[in-house]
């Protein structure tokens, strides 16, 4: 079946949550798309979100050079939301960590699992 | 530091999206919880979503078996998004399939990845 953007099921604000996951299984972040830039995302394979703050889009790493090449774009069952696996160039989160998931809850307490790459 | 479920961003309706990934790295599903939810998994260790639909808690795998076994609850960088390691009995997905996300985009066409498990 042909892939149509408009099949899938965008919120009030015409977004869907991204899920960027990277090839060897670590998910880095999660982001949201309209349909351009889910077009946008297709057309050029490199990933670029919809920035919620700036109402334009975010063509990740466009000025850190921290770039997401799209491996493979997944649809989930409802089609309400979206799995990218990606190629990562350096760190995912804008704190230089490799992903923005780095702290845990243990027993309470928070975590922190990694520090920023140097 | 201790773990405030207060500290966390909710957007307008309460809720903050919950990725779930098995401990092998797969990513299942993502669902939505909010404060209660949130507390009501930490103090269970058993996942509870909240269903969107039926405003009430979602304790998932309730009705089919297909229970999550928190392993681990990690926030991100910006405080509005969760990861959920789990431990996943059966399929995490109503369909019956092992993941949410088993339909890939390939060359503009959808290509199912996987069957439901029988």
């Amino acid at each position: 079946m042909a892939f149509d953007i408009t099949s899938l099921v965008f919120d009030a604000r015409g977004l869907i949550p991204a899920i960027a996951q990277s090839r060897d299984g670590e998910v880095l972040m999660l982001a949201w798309m309209n349909a351009e830039s889910i077009a946008e995302t297709l057309a050029t394979g490199q990933v670029t979100y919809w920035s919620r703050s700036r109402s334009a889009f975010w063509r990740k790493g466009e000025t850190s050079g921290h770039v997401q090449k799209l491996v493979e774009l997944r649809i989930d069952c409802d089609r309400d939301c979206l799995l990218l696996v990606v190629d990562q160039t350096g760190p995912a989160c804008h704190t230089n960590r490799r992903s923005c998931f780095y702290t845990a809850v243990r027993e309470g307490e928070e975590i922190v699992l990694c520090e920023p790459i140097a």
